[in-house]
């Protein structure tokens, strides 16, 4: 029997153990924007930290951050002509409120039918524990054909807000070939994908001062510009009828969509965007499929605007002062920075002289990639085939994951997203599930992807 | 001695005791919106009602209302050949927070110099005793030249709620030939004013709704429209880049500027109005002064809108809903119904099918103007120029005054605005002031109005 093999039935005969493991990590509450779960937190991170220790990883530590602290080990025995690969997860979950719509307790995991209900069962206890697994059916049955990374950081539900300085301060110690995030899903139980690209996002304010303060529109209306208006002209000049975008030089780097781009990437029909929305009629950039405006076209959103009185009933103000928040969702290959100048552009050549304005971005995150005929890809594509009995479709996501930004600035590598939720697991809601035959084939598809990636040019 | 010379002089003989009435009124703290009030204002109606008494009024009555009561008092003995004027007064001020910040008490009236500093003082006790103070000068030496009614509010600084319905209520009672409004102010202390003009208001809510609820602007954004871009189109195209307002008909019955009311009307240089203003530079429809623009043309502002998120930092939120209110100022011969179904053409014709909207009227006052030609205006000019021995200017004013409006629905008949505030009587304000020259010349103008009024066609 083949190594790979040898971890396969390994994985198949400790189904229960592996289950009873993840069992003993979702009881632990580490949620982590409250300050009473902090032991919770220190647990869960020890949990993690242990695995490793168990499976013999070296250099393996809690390290602290200024929030919660990093879980970092290292196995680097497989040689020079392997690649690394550095698994990135969380430890971290949202909290569980509302606790009154809880079937079972949140922090009770509780197996009914095919699912497991717990917080954080799918974001993403279960995807690290599915990883460690795979992991553990190789190191006892025979040796890693890869050099292994784990960085498991416990503020992501955050935000993570001390990951960048993290990584920055670790960069060495965090070198890799490929970085694998297993915060992610597929599109069904019995449809394996792949997320191979990911947007970008340019989140701006922008604030714009008329007059000193707010007047009476009796007394002055006609005298001054109102920026309210002011600012509802920038924001008109923004987007033509046609859902294209007009800031100067928006689409320069915009890779245009091939037409083997629209055969492969697997795409949703209206009908699905409309009752997913909730909306009476869908609306974009001519020419382009909403699942294509959705994830591999640029936007433009108003995320939020205010000006003046806006309790109930009248108050008769001419306001003097009116904030917009913009943010562009990018492709590759635009650039956060690219859009800034792109928008300051505008600003400086629409603003009319009666107001003034300033920019302050609030978020920025590249675009992400890995090419579809990469390496890394190819040996997703063969691990999750090779356990669904059907290929998998690629799929482009429409948000951010920011995480992946920061590994591609700071470290210079791409990201590959591979977990095994589904999108009906109830993330950050309650009765969050995790799909128990779909942990299981990705314990085995975590295996199958460790070998094949022994191949990836490193 | 002439009867008007009679009571010229017993208005001078008498200013000691004038004035002696004036603080007895202003100590009593007749704040409307403060419930621990509620008895300063009936004192405050018996004071005013007891003044009628005294001069022989029949009807005087303290009539009640669903808040505070109005009063009501008649004198009609000058025979049906002369016109019958309502004087219209409140009784009520503004509360005279921050107390901190008042020299004296606003309760216990004190004479500074040429002033009287007290709440109240202008805003408008002082212009219904100098009203009374005429009428007593007249009936203590002859008799009335005209039928005289009181109508004296406990609500106007809460935005007179119940003033409608008594009017309305009360129609035959208040019928009259004209409404003198004390509720006014002069230019300068030595530049008497005639307010000849108001704009009128038409106040709404437009309210867009896009999708069921808020979306996440990376998973959506592309597919489905944003309720705030399409209201920023909208208010967009409401105005265009010279100040017009573009909705259709918006112009139709506005009434143009003659080159007389160009000449004869008070302007103020632009200097001016970017003090008042702190403002820049101003800006307004072209072709037009400053003050033509603020006081005779009509305007449209956004005095509030709000979408989506509003806090401090970044949330990706594609938002459901946008609301603003957009109000008209309007000039003769514009009514507020026109208006609203202008509005309504326009957002029937350009609100995309990607939204619903919905439209509220919150507020609208029709616009006043009383011929500058009129007996009514010569009258007052005749009396304000044989006590300042300068002819008044005649100005408009931007803002609405509801009363007016009322009572041209309610009871047919136009308003004179005659009153002797000044600009910097700190209406509202800590210190507040009441100029006692213009007190006593204005106990002059109203004796000297109501003998020119005798010749008002009734």
């Amino acid at each position: 029997m083949s190594d790979l093999d040898s971890a396969i039935v390994y994985a198949k005969e400790h189904q229960e153990e592996f289950l009873e493991d993840l069992i003993s990590y979702l009881r632990i509450s580490s949620v982590s924007t409250l300050p009473e779960h902090e032991p919770d937190m220190q647990r869960a991170a020890k949990w993690t930290a242990d695995q490793l220790l168990e499976f013999g990883f070296e250099s393996v530590a809690v390290m602290p951050t200024s929030g919660h602290p990093v879980v970092y080990g290292e196995w680097l025995k497989a040689g020079t002509d392997v690649p690394t690969i550095l698994f990135y997860g969380h430890y971290d979950v949202q909290p569980p409120d509302p606790l009154d719509l809880w079937i079972s307790e949140p922090f009770e995991p509780q197996v009914r039918g095919d699912n497991i209900f717990a917080r954080g069962a799918s974001d993403m206890k279960g995807q690290i524990v599915a990883h460690l697994k795979a992991v553990e059916s190789i190191i006892r049955t025979s040796s890693l054909p890869i050099n292994l990374k784990y960085l498991i950081e416990g503020e992501e539900e955050i935000g993570s807000p001390n990951l960048g300085a993290f990584i920055q301060e670790n960069r060495t110690l965090l070198s890799c070939n490929l970085c694998l995030n297993g915060d992610s899903n597929i599109l069904a139980p019995d449809t394996p994908s792949i997320t191979f690209a990911l947007r970008g996002l340019a989140y701006f304010e922008i604030r714009l001062q008329g007059t000193a303060g707010d007047l009476h529109s009796g007394v002055f209306g006609g005298t001054v510009d109102n920026p309210a208006i002011v600012l509802s002209k920038l924001i008109a000049g923004m987007r033509d009828e046609h859902g294209r975008i007009t800031l100067p030089g928006f689409y320069d780097h915009v890779r245009p969509l091939t037409d083997t781009d629209r055969v492969e990437v697997a795409s949703m029909p209206d009908a699905w965007w409309l009752e997913q929305a909730g909306a009476n009629v869908l609306f974009g950039e001519q020419g382009f499929t909403a699942t294509e405006r959705a994830t591999a076209r640029p936007t433009l959103d108003v995320n939020g605007m205010v000006s003046g009185f806006t309790g109930e009933g009248s108050k008769t103000v001419l306001p003097a002062r009116a904030m917009a928040k913009i943010s562009m969702r990018l492709v590759p290959d635009q650039q956060p920075e690219m859009i800034r100048s792109s928008l300051e552009a505008y600003l400086n050549s629409k603003a009319p002289p009666t107001v003034t304005w300033e920019l302050e971005q609030l978020a920025s995150c590249q675009p992400a990639i890995v090419e579809r005929d990469s390496d890394a890809v190819r040996a997703a594509k063969q691990a999750l085939t090779a356990v669904w009995e059907v290929e998998p479709v690629f799929t482009r996501q429409g948000g951010t994951v920011p995480v992946v930004g920061m590994m591609q600035e700071l470290l210079g590598v791409d990201s590959l997203m591979l977990g095994f939720g589904l999108p009906d697991d109830n993330l950050h809601a309650p009765n969050e599930k995790l799909h128990l035959p779909n942990f299981h084939r990705g314990v085995e598809t975590y295996i199958r992807f460790m070998h094949e990636s022994a191949n990836i040019n490193s």
